[in-house]
């Protein structure tokens, strides 16, 4: 009972989080046509979040539709805008991802690629919880801005 | 007739340069089915060039096919592949196209982006001549090595 307590409060602290908040303004660009306007911030994040169980379910092999295209570049440009915040230099995504479900996530700020993520397994695109989530874009925020910290000129600093 | 021999002849220097030689590798390598395999180098990069009157032909708004984009892909493959010979490092070609025709080309050395390139028109990508298109991947292949010599560090020197 505690425990759930406090998943709720850590809950609570995420929902108010930047990284939240972004991927949602994220999530409503994307959606030409109103249908999220009256949903919590839960309901619009639900599809990024896949228990084990639920991900098993997925088949191994499949091609990734229009849909969880549009969500793997919803999850990218949130990090890209969130880093623009924090270093006040434009950061562009760019996925390119091939019909066979891989692919590769760029995030270029200046001359500089702060981010090069490998992707696979495109069509079962998800996290375990959204705490989970908001960790790994808090690490690969942290770790472009350390790249940046780390070549300022390349990156038009 | 003299100005023909001249132009002969240095068509014969471009057709003996490394791009042209790494172009013919990179479409021979799409050519599933060896149907290149007796064709001239003339004839197998035929499909880049068109000039001003055959472009003219081509709808302004078309939707680029899998040819084109292949094709546009060895072109930045090549370029890759000269890079890297140069510099001593990876070159990590990355074209991203939208079904609009519209997109973007990438090359990466490291962390560093030596080529950065918006893609416009794609269904009608072309070059007036082999000359031309060689002397756009010299451009393309010193602009990437200035960068490179700009930011040996973030290139991975």
């Amino acid at each position: 009972m505690r425990e759930a307590a406090a998943a709720a409060v850590s809950d609570e602290g995420i929902l108010s989080s930047d990284f939240v908040a972004e991927m949602v303004r994220q999530m409503r660009a994307i959606d030409t046509y109103g249908t999220y306007d009256d949903w919590s911030v839960e309901k619009i994040l639900e599809p990024f979040i896949l228990t084990k169980q639920q991900r098993r379910e997925i088949p191994i092999i499949g091609d990734p539709d229009e849909i969880i295209l549009a969500r793997i570049k919803a999850f990218y440009n949130a990090i890209s805008a969130l880093l623009e915040k924090e270093c006040g230099l434009m950061a562009v995504p760019m996925v390119n991802i091939t019909h066979e479900g891989f692919g590769r996530a760029l995030i270029t700020v200046g001359k500089l690629v702060v981010m090069d993520k490998t992707l696979r397994d495109v069509h079962r695109f998800s996290f375990l919880s959204l705490s989970k989530m908001k960790d790994e874009a808090d690490r690969l925020l942290s770790v472009a801005l350390a790249i940046i910290d780390e070549h300022p000129k390349a990156a038009g600093m």
